[in-house]
Parts: C-alpha cells; sequence; structure tokens
C-alpha cells in the first residue's frame, strides 16, 4: 500500500503553473504553443550578454567560496545595492532591513508561514494574482476578498473586514495589479497605512511591476509612508531582468528581518550564492535603466497591438481595461460566455489564456472574465493569435 | 506597536547557522576562525575551473530561455543524469520518479510539510543531524529518538516506536552518519524496509556522504530494498561537487513526486534554471569519481591527522568514533566534561566545534560529547588547532 501524504491530499497543481504544464507537454512533442497565460517576461530582452560577462568575472576574482555554503542573511552587497534601489520608490532604508529569497514567492511563502501557523485571515484585493491565493489557502487561512475601485482597494469595505475578522495581513499589488492592471492612488496608499495601524495588522505590498510603467512614472511605494513598521514590501527581479535569477526581497523592520532569516536557515539554508552576486554586479555596474526603458517601450506597443486586435475581433460589448504598465490586459466579456469553457477550443488551436475566475478566492466568479499576457509574445503573434482567438469565440456563439 | 510574527516567537537561529553566525561575525571584523563546526566540505578542491566552463558553454549555447521561467517539475536532463547516478547505490528508477529543490534541505522542509502538516510523530535515529530536527521542531512533531547500536538504529526500540506511537516517517541518514559517523548495516537496512512494511510508514534516507566513503565502498541504499513504495531517498551535491549549486533531489514514487510538484509549485514555483544545468553537465561530461577519489583522500588523511591529534592532547578517556567516510568525528570527553561550556573557552581563541546536545531531540543530553568536522580544514590547521583546544580543555579542569 502506497503512503499519501496529508497535504495534498486535496490540492490540484497551481492554476496558472497547471496551464503551463500543459503548454509544456505540448512544447514537448513539438507543437508551438502561442501563450498569453502565465506570467513571463520577454526573453529576447533579457540582459544575457551582460550576465555572461558578470558571471565569467565572479569566477576569474573569486575563489571557491563562490560555491562554498554562505550566511542565512544574504548576500551582504546585494543587500546594500537593495537598500540603495528602494529609493526609487522613495523607501529609505538599510541591508539590516533586507532578505533575499529564492524569488518573491518564496518570501511570500515565509511570510504566509509566519503570520498564519495559527490559522487566522487574510484581506486580498478582488481579483488578486492566483500563486499568491495558492500560497494562502495551502495555509488554510480564511480568505476575505474586498473589491477594488478603479484606484484600489475600496476604503470603507477594507475597514469593514477589518474590523470584523481577525486579519493577519493585507495583500496587495498597488502597481499595475495582477491581474486587473489597476495602480492604487497615492491617497488611498496613505489611507491603507493609517487603517494599518489603527488596526494593528500588517500590510503586505507586492510590487514585481513597479518599474514596468509605461510612462517611466513611478510611484511612491505603501511602504514610503509607514512610520510603525506595519508594512512589508516585497521585491523581484523577475520582471527587472530575468525570473530565472530567482532574487526577490523584502524590506521589513529589523525584528520582521531576523524572523525570516530564521525560517530561511530552516527552510533552506540560503539562497544560490552565483545568482546573489549575478544580481548585485548588475544592478551596481550596469545600466538598468537603459534596459528598462527598451523593456516599457515593447511592452507598451505590444499593449496597443493587443488592445487594437480585441477591440477588432472580439465580441462586442467586451470591455478592456487599459493599463499604464505592467504585463497583463484584463477583459470583460458579455455576461453570457464562460472563458472557463472557452478554453479548451481556444488550446486546441494552441493558443493559451488564464481564465478570470482564477484570480478569485471564491469559485464561480467573473466567469466572463480573462486576463492576457501582452510581454511575451512578439508582436506578430499578438495580432495575428488575438484575432484567431476573436475568430474562435465567434464561432463558438 | 511593531506586529510579530507568530510562527517564530518561540524559535531561536538553528544551532549549527547560529555558531556561523559568530564566525561570520568575526570573519567580517578580520578574526580568523579554525572552524570544525559546520558541515563545510573543503572549498579547495571544489570543481570550479570546470563549472567555469561549464557555465560559459550554456551562454555560448543556450537563449534567453536559460533564465526564463521554467518547469516546477525540473530540468529534464538533470533528472534523467540523476536516475542513473542512483545505480551507484543499487536503486533502479527513472526521471518520473525525481523531483529537483534548490538543496536537499528543501527536500526535507517539503516531506515534513507534507507529512506533518495535521501533526503526527517522527523517529530520529540518537544522535541525529541538527537540521533535520530544526525542521521538524518547526512544524510541531513529536520527535521519537531511538537508540542507536554501532550497525545503525536499535531494531527492537525502533518496533517498539512504530507500536506505540502514530508515526508519519522514520528520518535516519545511513551512510557515515551526522554526527555519529556510523553506518547502517546492510541487514538492518533491509529490516527496516520490512517494518516500514508492516506499521506501513514511510522511511526518508538522507544521503549526502554516500560517496565520501575513504574506501570506495559504496552501500545499497536502502531505497534500493524498497518494493512498495515506502523508501524515500533524499540526495544532494552539495558533498559531492559543492553546496552553493543549492541542488538536492529525491526518489520516490510518482505519486509522491506529483504532490512535491505541487508543494514546488505553490512554494517558490521552480529551481535555479543555470545550477540545475550546471550539475547536469557537470555530472554526464566530467569525472566527477576521479574528482571524488581526490576528496576521499584528502578527506581521510585529515581524519587520520584529526584522530591523532585528539588522541594526543584530549583529556584521558575521550573517546573518539573513527568514521570509514563522511566529514566528521564525534568524541565523547570523560563524564564531568560539559561541552556546552567549553563552546566559549575554545571559541574567544578563535575555534569552533558543536556541542554534542545540539543533536539530541531532548535538552541535556551527551553533555560530554562534541562534533568536530575534520573535511573543512586545512592539515596545519586540524593538526595544530585541535592541540590547541586540548590544551584550553585541560588548563579548566
Amino acid at each position: 500500500m502506497e503512503i499519501k501524504t496529508r497535504f495534498t491530499d486535496s490540492l490540484g497543481p497551481s492554476a496558472i503553473r497547471a496551464i503551463t504544464t500543459m503548454i509544456n507537454a505540448k512544447t514537448a512533442a513539438g507543437i508551438a504553443v502561442t501563450s498569453f497565460a502565465g506570467g513571463m517576461p520577454a526573453k529576447e530582452f533579457f540582459p544575457l550578454k551582460e550576465l555572461r560577462e558578470i558571471t565569467e568575472n565572479i569566477f576569474d576574482n573569486e575563489d571557491g567560496q563562490v560555491i562554498q555554503y554562505a550566511p542565512s542573511t544574504g548576500y551582504e552587497p546585494l543587500k546594500r545595492t537593495l537598500a540603495d534601489f528602494m529609493k526609487r520608490f522613495q523607501v529609505n532604508t538599510t541591508s539590516e532591513n533586507i532578505q533575499i529569497y529564492e524569488g518573491s514567492t518564496q518570501a511570500l511563502s515565509y511570510i504566509t508561514r509566519a503570520m498564519l501557523t495559527d490559522g487566522g485571515a487574510v484581506v486580498v484585493e478582488d481579483p488578486s494574482y492566483t500563486g499568491a491565493l495558492d500560497i494562502f489557502r495551502s495555509y488554510r487561512a480564511e480568505i476575505i476578498d474586498v473589491p477594488m475601485d478603479d484606484d484600489g482597494l475600496n476604503m470603507e469595505m477594507l475597514e469593514n473586514a477589518l474590523k470584523s475578522h481577525d486579519v493577519k495581513f493585507i495583500y496587495t499589488i498597488p502597481d499595475f495589479q495582477n491581474p486587473s492592471g489597476r495602480v492604487t492612488s497615492v491617497e488611498k496608499r496613505k489611507k491603507m497605512v493609517e487603517l494599518s495601524e489603527k488596526y494593528n495588522v500588517l500590510i503586505l505590498e507586492d510590487a514585481p511591476y513597479s518599474l514596468l510603467s509605461f510612462s517611466g512614472n513611478v510611484f511612491p511605494a505603501i511602504k514610503s509612508f509607514d512610520k510603525d513598521n506595519h508594512v512589508v514590501y516585497i521585491g523581484s527581479v523577475s520582471k527587472i531582468i530575468a525570473p530565472g535569477m530567482r532574487i526577490g526581497w523584502t524590506v521589513g523592520s529589523k525584528l520582521f528581518t531576523q524572523q525570516m532569516v530564521y525560517i530561511k536557515m530552516i527552510d533552506d539554508l540560503q539562497v544560490n550564492n552565483l545568482s546573489q552576486r549575478q544580481v548585485f554586479h548588475y544592478l551596481s555596474e550596469y545600466d538598468v535603466d537603459e534596459h528598462l526603458e527598451t523593456v516599457r517601450k515593447v511592452y507598451g506597443h505590444r499593449r496597443d497591438l493587443m488592445v487594437e486586435a480585441v477591440r477588432e475581433s472580439f465580441p462586442e460589448g467586451t470591455k478592456v481595461v487599459v493599463p499604464e504598465g505592467g504585463m497583463f490586459l484584463w477583459l470583460e466579456l458579455p455576461e453570457k460566455y464562460d472563458t472557463e469553457k472557452l478554453f479548451e477550443p481556444v488550446f486546441n488551436e494552441n493558443i493559451a489564456f488564464v481564465p478570470g475566475s482564477k484570480f478569485y478566492a471564491a469559485p464561480g466568479r467573473s466567469l466572463n472574465c480573462m486576463r492576457l499576457n501582452f510581454a511575451t509574445s512578439n508582436e506578430a503573434a499578438i495580432s495575428e493569435k488575438v484575432r484567431r482567438m476573436g475568430e474562435i469565440i465567434a464561432s463558438l456563439k
């Protein structure tokens, strides 16, 4: 008799990773899939040449220490560089307030583990990032979804949630939110900090897309208004450099940071040495702004092409939220459409997207919505395959 | 008011990582410390030149995909290579039974999370690896320590533990056990599999030191006797290549492997791409046996030097377990000594070791024991600093 684990008895694969697995299966079988599904940045703009050069220099200048065990606290030069990097978001901090992780998803896992060991509730934006929802579910959190206005969470409903539940933290993506593309206003950022103090609750500010602003306008982080250690900022280089680096970081109090170090000591000892050095050298010695300028221009153009293709080919009455940054287009089809049912016929023609319902804590929500990633695919694929989606949808009426 | 996390309220740093932090603080202040404490392999023998060459080739031959998001299931060529590698331990398996992690500690964390979400007991060898004990404690496991004979766990006491407790798994390090240096006999390996079937309990076989056998004699893994998916093998490249690679793996049933993939999807998405490729190329294209032969010779020689220095300089009546492989010497000083109290005066002279009590689930055990790592330090340091330890101990009588 085979022994089953308990944790995963009731657990399936995370929604987006499951779609990715289906895509990989087709790719392995030699079938090309155009994916508007995952959160993949455009790999053709990754600074591969620079990273090659950096890596050669590391091997030239360091001895075996570079692949020896290293401190759980992370690579100090990288932490100093990230502390400086935080000025972009008007956050003043030092390396003692920073911890490094194998990507920002791991940061979110550690924080959830730390805060929800004995249960409790979390507030999420409605809709929110599926990966975060999966983490919260895996720790059996009570998930309270608070509706968003165009400028961020509805503050009255947020306060009601904080009044009526034992909320451990508020999870928010203030810049070019995933999946809605919305930006939380500066006024609401300040108000959220006020509420976090009033109800003594933590805010997790997940900010992977902040620098993907098409106007170049970067907002002050919620963390920049934090006076009493009620905000933890979560950063990632996945959309700034590349996801394969697996480097994320948090900015929090010294106590919080120490607690995250303890979890790292227990959980997997340390972050990859070489990756930490690669990111350190790239951020401190190369022109990351020039790189971001290129990425912004390309993504902005791809957004335009995608919006155009949707408007031309999707069913009449489809609403498009046109985001000013990030990677995602959020579409609301007319009520009669169920995008979960559209997935299969579209995927049969080797095109992938994420049904809107995947971004909600409760089942059956926004069945007529979908998220399209405009960053990954090239211009020709966007123009052609989005129109093809429109035709498939029309043919199913 | 600052918000505290719950998980870590009662949690300190892991014992060995805490010592490492103290050492790092001295090193940062320009003070050289001779550490016999951690589990660091000898960095001067890491295959740095080969890894440099491998990494250049990767950057030459691959595009941005090498730093793009990648499957949670891990890098397929690496998994095939590891499946083949398992033949060294007489385990026949395929890539479908293998999952990759950011080091074997992460594997242990995931498995513990999977098995102990709803509580339960684990059996550990007495003494055992502190890092594993820390993981089990962090999931609030009931830890049942079963005494060891010279040839592995005492089988009667193991069976009694399985009879009387709701045991989720048995955690064992059969080869050159950490910290005792013992090897579990083939007979007991078979018996453990029998018991795991009889009581329907999982065995976690943690095997980082298997190839560090000074005689070159590699034992069949417990997993090699497993007929009914009751054993999970945990491997690591930390002692075969280098710890900074952060690559570990498990060999288990397809169901188990799928469940680990789900946890990876939720926890941190995927393992570092570049590391997986580096390890794949090193294991499949370079002479790992020649490398291991060098390491074995050096470690065997260092063990001899350390045993000699201990016998010459430590208090009369000190017992030394002389291991036939691995990295650690386990010392039993006469009863009157308390190695926790010896730590400070020895560390004041910039020498570090791990007090024996750290390797026990219960407090206050084997206070007269200590673990010394003979692998990390060079020959001169071993001969000189171990004798210095003997002098310090003598002076404290």
